[in-house]
């Protein structure tokens, strides 16, 4: 099973709106077969375990990290692919939540004669999965928001000067944390005050999250470098206060305007559960103040990363807006926070827990 | 000369305004004397050492963190007591920049036909003598300040509500600190929001620093923990816009009420020259928002320490009010920052960088 979730990690962020899957096949101790799911409308995991094995599949073992499908989707079901090729005894780390499957993938396969065991490394998937198993009881998505501030809490001068606050390293576990999210999103004026790329830049090969603008009138500019540089997918979210020559105008240049609707339903929930019909699991939130604090005062922040440089402005524009707390015993708090050192920057992280 | 720095650590906190000293008598390769400076008054630490060496001194070696003294103080100077117990070598940490001696104890001591070796371990030394050496260079106390606040910046929430915001192991590592220091200081408004008791502590046996209150109208409740405890000594510094009957009060508790002038001259400076005066040369600030903004807006905090514990509140009473910085350059910084992780709470200290 270790392997298998060997198998599941190494797909991280390229499976969306799918969740990341392993399989290994095992017989007589010898391992025979190795599947990963490698993006959505491709086979499942246990298919490509299933494929490598051939005909020495019959009698073996299956380790998955999640249980195998029951329904027919983009793929045929593999409790039923699994059943065919005449496997005897299959470990699942953990059910799928997903109600298509939800336990039929299991007793499809035990009805067959398969003896079935559940819970193998169970928490070390749900860590894994944690996204999409979010995804599955909430129908939004996972959302990591980051900030990064001066020791007093300002993003940027009154000004606006902001870029390259942290340090080297502290960057390069932005950079890191955007390879393995769906899509990173941040709102029209961060856009507008830093002209961001919101892409991986690390030595190495990564793919590129896709880029959401949270942009209710749509005044993306065409010379933004989230439209002009092609480096990813740019998304954006806008109401009907947008002009639609500007949303006709964006889209001849590439970028994926979503219309949500009226102004008064264009809330940071609706534009969420959007991105999760399109199929974003995992959004990582960058900003600015404004988005931010939208997304903790709708309690729509699943987990928070604060880094934190070693500068003091004493005023400028602030991390957060007010979030309506009163008294310190109502204050938002981080679920066994975890803190990481950067050269001079320090960042806190953990799950967000809303009072 | 590391056992001398040893005895001259042990004494932290308790030697002001005189610097902490250790002194070793070495003859044959065997350790002769020991001596450390207890406190003011007492005697320096080479005699000390002499004493417990006897005539055991002629011919031995003195190793010493500071320069022996040239000059009479309430004490007579050691040079000539060194010179006269018969030493034939002296090996000296660091000159002693006190204007009374400054080269005149290792120059009298050469005239005397003592070989002095001055250098060895230096920097360990100037480490230990940090709050010495810039009272002896600026004339002003070195200024530790230390807040603690939300991640958003927030020192207590709108109404004043702040005790107990940081973790146990972050709230001892302060007590270490204000143990180590020769006083404690806070504005007026945080006695009156907190009714603070500024001690130490902690298991064990502590000596427990001077508390001060920046308290311009002399505003101290008689009843304020500070007055009535009697855990340690307290000061009050006020200007002439203090009533003269509260003054008398106060002094009446045991306080030691000290005005320093007109109202126009109250400053954090007048105010920290008053201090050095006392005779504190490291003093701890914990606050609050006012006393922290105005010693970053004079430049006096010579280092600061910002914990930083896992909470939002969106808007409160912020760390710091407006520094006048108006762009990113200009930002105070942190010079060789250094962060400690205490719990789920973080530390982020370092000397202040002014621009």
């Amino acid at each position: 099973m270790d392997l298998a979730l060997m198998l599941a990690r190494a797909t991280r962020g390229q499976t969306h709106p799918n969740p990341q899957v392993g399989a290994v096949l095992v017989a007589a101790g010898r391992v025979i077969g190795l599947g990963t799911h490698l993006k959505a409308g491709d086979p499942h995991a246990e298919v490509h375990a299933l494929r490598m094995a051939g005909e020495h599949a019959r009698g073996a073992t299956l380790y998955v990290t999640l249980e195998p499908c029951a329904h027919v989707g983009r793929t045929p079901p593999c409790a039923d692919a699994v059943i065919q090729a005449g496997i005897t005894r299959v470990v699942v780390a953990l059910e799928d939540p997903d109600p298509r499957v939800a336990g039929r993938g299991i007793s499809r396969m035990r009805e067959a004669g398969i003896s079935v065991e559940v819970g193998c490394m169970r928490e070390q998937t749900e860590e894994l999965l944690r996204p999409y198993l979010h995804v599955k009881a909430t129908g939004l998505p996972y959302v990591t928001l980051k900030l990064a501030t001066t020791l007093d809490g300002f993003l940027a001068t009154a000004s606006g000067e902001s870029l390259y606050m942290t340090g080297d390293a502290a960057r390069a576990a932005v950079h890191r944390l955007r390879a393995q999210v769906d899509a990173v999103g941040v709102g029209i004026g961060t856009v507008l005050a830093d002209d961001p790329k919101l892409t991986v830049r690390l030595g190495g090969e990564f793919r590129q999250p896709a880029r959401i603008v949270f942009d209710r009138k749509a005044r993306l500019p065409l010379d933004a470098r989230l439209v002009s540089d092609r480096a990813a997918e740019t998304y954006v979210l806008c109401s009907e206060d947008a002009s639609m020559d500007r949303v006709h105008e964006l889209r001849a240049h590439g970028v994926n305007v979503i219309v949500i609707g009226p102004h008064e339903t264009f809330t940071m929930k609706t534009a969420l559960h959007k991105l999760v019909e399109i199929g974003f699991i995992h959004l990582l939130i960058e900003g600015g103040s404004t988005i931010a604090t939208a997304l903790l005062s709708e309690r729509l922040a699943t987990e928070l990363w604060w880094f934190h440089a070693p500068l003091i402005l004493g005023q400028g524009i602030s991390g957060l807006g007010a979030l309506a707390i009163q008294s310190l015993h109502s204050a938002f708090t981080l679920e066994n926070p975890r803190i990481e050192v950067f050269g001079s920057d320090v960042l806190t992280k953990g799950a967000l827990k809303y009072t």
